[in-house]
């Protein structure tokens, strides 16, 4: 709740400062296109060239005449149409209706039969209507797109019309300029991941990180944290994680917790959803901040936030020194709804203390030596409850559930030695539990977890096998969720609804550009 | 086509610089209504008060919610509403269909089901999608409406809104602190009367005088010829009139035909619609404003343009001075279908051609000379082939049909002596021809023969009878299309299409002003 907000009007000040300048760039749609059905296709959908853009302003358009429009690519930004009319003149208004879609499946699946749990009102359809037909015409809202269709819903007996011109106007606050090319030698494979994983990267750089351009359009932790490190190795632009930074810590609860998530317009505002993890990951971004900057005043201004979130999340410890469950969504790990998350929720606990210890012992805080000592007793707890010696992996929660999202967390928290990490990480791909990982969110995790246990060839296999096929199902950005078994996979209800445009599915380019090259 | 047209930059900058600065107010919704299915009202629709506005900061809407405003009169404007979130923050666009409509039956009779030959886009309905909520949101296109419904087609599971304010910027250029007060003496029904007409007139007075505010919104000559007389008897914006006369005159045609109707936005254009009687009409309403102005510039301006319709259209007189016939629409007169309209042209031809030679003679032009001469002719020409000497009734037409219209225009053009039209008139109420009248604006030249021919008592009957009826049928403003017989009429298939607040409905208040007071 809103009231529960203590805002830190210094925090979020500073933050205000930040605030990027977007980039602007005007990008013309390409081809015509046509949509139709093809189980060869991702969601049985393949789009045929049938004309250039060129051929456009040729085509006059009345009562019921529609076209789709190809951009070739992901545009995130403000449609603009050039229209006259052709006949006598504009008598009536001009009403179409217009879909964006970042799919084919937007073009063609229609939206009234959308009956998923989150709102229709993130699929990308208007209705617009026309009273005075002059020259350009901008809509108001952003959209994320690469496929727009238009329906001509009615002129007039008198008129017609023709569109001469369709652009997007892109916005990001992402610098291209500044990110250096790979080496010649790299294998092309990953340099079309490097590729993609920029431009998801890129489109979901606003005012924000935002998680997904096209939906939620929000400042998540969990996203923030990958989207940094890409950053890092790319676009190069601290001030946007800095300003992110403390957003968070401007509207902390009031018990100095940071939430998951945050609304920026109209003004800056906290989300009523809180993830163990999520809040811990604050850490997590402001340690690899200063790694990057060796700012010491956002240290100095933001440890006791970062701090907080430990305490917070300990006062669930047992006397085990285990976090307790807490309900169905009190840290996130991944979109898998079986997932039993308490051993993970214990492993990102120890993850993030490390961090929080780092940095401590690097500022000389007072809570390194409660920080060293916690941790060896958080992991022999982890040991002690999850570790099942008979099975040689971690099991956890109350049904006992072998998950890969569990052994992954371990094996990141260094739990385990780097020697059995490679063993477990072994085991389990052996053992290929069936509690998956459907979201590149959690997939990268699993190459993280692989890299850090010596795996790193390996790592790149999985890699190709999920970004990779991604991008041979066509992806011009990366994905929310993508499972390579079901590809029609949806948490929401419809694969409409799914974000394909998404920031925690960026990670690519990082790993290439830290580990790999 | 535009190529034919002569833009006359001195005219056009002329009614340019007398564009007038709009006047606006704030009107609130007042009532929470329903509609529902009684046949014993107008299209078959009652309205019923089920809440005030008051009540309406108290309900929460989410997906699915809708309700409808009661304005309790006629807007024309703007519309804004003052929205706010209940329960978490808006984490998802809100989107909301908007339907306004000045009947009743614009709540209730889906517009998808409007298959009339004009066109749809007209039917004032929206789909609003608001990414960010942010108090008070006004919607960008100007509205012709008293009821309005709004359905919430989505917010979030996680929060829903409530509307705290509904309120429409009504403009007009009319200024009402300008109009008389009607004699406490005059009986009610006028009051009431002359009330809808000057709303009615007021809702059309905007940039120009247009013919409706919610469908066409354009300017008509027809129109603007009874809106003209009807304003200085009320709010006496002579600039207005003004303005529209030289905006007619700027774009004639190569061959110097003014057209029927102007597009104002977003450049002054002529509609390639054509009609004798409304490009002869601009004699009419030249005289009447010098007639109330004596303004001599304006007549210096523009004589050569009012005198060269009559030319235009004395073009078309056969060898016995009777114009010929010519297609369906070459001369407008009223919207019945079967009408022949001949011998109404010729009467229109000659009553225009009286106001040319009024304005000849004043200011000693040399044609007044040739057109004393030709208004002999045309009316002996008339007599010959029109007036039925068996039947005494004008017969007009290839099908010698009788009609209203004939004998009206041939009284109001002074065919024959105010005995012989009291006479003629008399019969045409005992006769009752089945090719009736069907607009207000041939209504208002019945009006107008019944007063010239000295029947004043019963044009009040008959003004009650018609205007009278629509007012007790509910109407804020005179509509476009009433026939007491057949109140779902329309000329364009759907009395959704109709528009309910039309400026050629507008002559109550001046005929009570003129004549009856």
């Amino acid at each position: 709740m809103e009231d529960a907000i203590v805002r830190n009007k210094k925090f979020i000040d500073i933050a205000e400062k930040l605030k990027p300048r977007l980039k602007k760039s005007k990008v013309y749609g390409k081809n015509l296109v046509e949509v139709v059905n093809d189980k060869n296709f991702i969601h049985g959908w393949k789009v045929n060239k049938i004309g250039d853009i060129k051929d456009l302003d040729k085509k006059v358009c009345g009562k019921g005449d529609s076209f789709i429009v190809d951009f070739s690519d992901h545009e995130v930004g403000y449609l603009s149409m050039k229209i006259r009319t052709v006949g006598s003149p504009q008598d009536a208004p001009l009403r179409m209706k217009v879909i964006l879609g970042e799919m084919p499946c937007e073009m063609k699946e229609p939206f009234s039969n959308y009956k998923g749990w989150i709102s229709s009102s993130w699929l990308q359809e208007e209705i617009i209507t026309i009273d005075v037909i002059s020259e350009v015409i901008t809509l108001p809202r952003r959209y994320s797109f690469r496929y727009l269709k238009i329906e001509v819903l009615d002129t007039s007996a008198k008129y017609k019309v023709i569109f001469d011109e369709i652009y997007c106007t892109t916005v990001t606050s992402g610098d291209r300029t500044l990110i250096k090319g790979l080496p010649e030698n790299v294998n092309n494979d990953l340099k079309k991941m490097d590729n993609v994983s920029i431009k998801t990267l890129e489109d979901c750089m606003q005012d924000v990180f935002e998680d997904g351009p096209k939906r939620d359009r929000r400042l998540w932790l969990g996203d923030l944290r990958l989207q940094a490190i890409s950053n890092y190795k790319t676009f190069k632009n601290y001030d946007l994680v800095k300003r992110c930074l403390y957003l968070f810590a401007g509207v902390q609860d009031n018990n100095g917790q940071v939430p998951a998530c945050l609304f920026i317009e109209p003004k800056i505002r906290a989300d009523d959803s809180y993830f163990w993890d999520y809040s811990l990951f604050f850490i997590d971004v402001l340690y690899d901040y200063y790694k990057e900057t060796k700012d010491k005043n956002i240290v100095r201004d933001l440890w006791s936030t970062a701090y907080r979130q430990i305490e917070i999340v300990m006062e669930n410890l047992g006397d085990d020194n285990i976090l307790k469950e807490n309900g169905d969504f009190y840290v996130f790990v991944d979109w898998n709804q079986e997932l039993e998350r308490q051993a993970s929720a214990q492993a990102i606990l120890i993850y993030c203390a490390k961090k929080a210890l780092q940095i401590a012992e690097e500022f000389n805080y007072e809570q390194r030596n409660f920080l060293r000592l916690k941790i060896k007793e958080l992991t022999s707890a982890a040991l002690n409850k999850f570790w099942d010696e008979k099975e040689k992996l971690f099991i956890g929660g109350e049904k006992r559930q072998i998950s890969w999202a569990t052994q992954i967390w371990m094996v990141i928290a260094g739990v385990i030695s780097k020697k059995d990490s490679k063993r477990l990480m072994k085991r389990l791909f052996e053992r290929k539990p069936t509690i998956k990982l459907v979201t590149p969110y959690a997939y990268h995790h699993l190459i993280e977890a692989l890299i850090l246990s010596g795996n790193k060839e390996f790592a790149i296999d999985q890699m190709k096998a999920y970004w990779g096929k991604m991008i041979e199902a066509g992806a011009d950005t990366f994905w929310e969720l993508y499972d390579p078994q079901d590809e029609k996979y949806s948490p929401y209800g419809s694969n409409l609804i799914n974000s394909y445009c998404h920031a925690w599915s960026c990670t690519p380019t990082y790993f290439i550009r830290e580990y790999l090259i």
